[in-house]
């Protein structure tokens, strides 16, 4: 899986769990709102600066949102 | 700790684990010598895809680039 997708997944995740908006949590992190969308999409590519922006509005660690993924498993594979 | 220097602190660490010079992991994740360089100066702040070229050369997950680092603590702190 890709990296940015992977980020994505995860941020997806914790905001949810978090119970925030994606309005709110970019207010949070002092992101555009369309920017964080992209970001949840994995079609952004953010540096670990703006990774550690989101982290902390998040209240998780950064490498959290690196964290691997189980992808589900394909039929025959 | 700056994400950017900690992700430099980690990366350095690894490199030297692995026994690696800056030269040879710059090769193996195909960024320039003084772009790897800068990021374990902590001078550059490099894109999650670019840490996943990184952790990918170095055998580990991009995960462990941002993991905390425990810093010495002062006198008197």
């Amino acid at each position: 899986m890709d990296v940015r997708r992977r980020v994505g997944l995860n941020l997806k995740r914790f905001r949810q769990e978090k119970g925030l908006s994606q309005e709110a949590l970019a207010f949070e992190a002092k992101l555009h709102r369309t920017y964080l969308s992209g970001v949840e999409r994995g079609v952004r590519n953010p540096t670990v600066t703006v990774l550690e922006g989101i982290a902390v509005a998040l209240g998780v660690t950064s490498s959290k949102l690196l964290d691997e993924i189980e992808e589900p498993q394909q039929p025959g594979a």
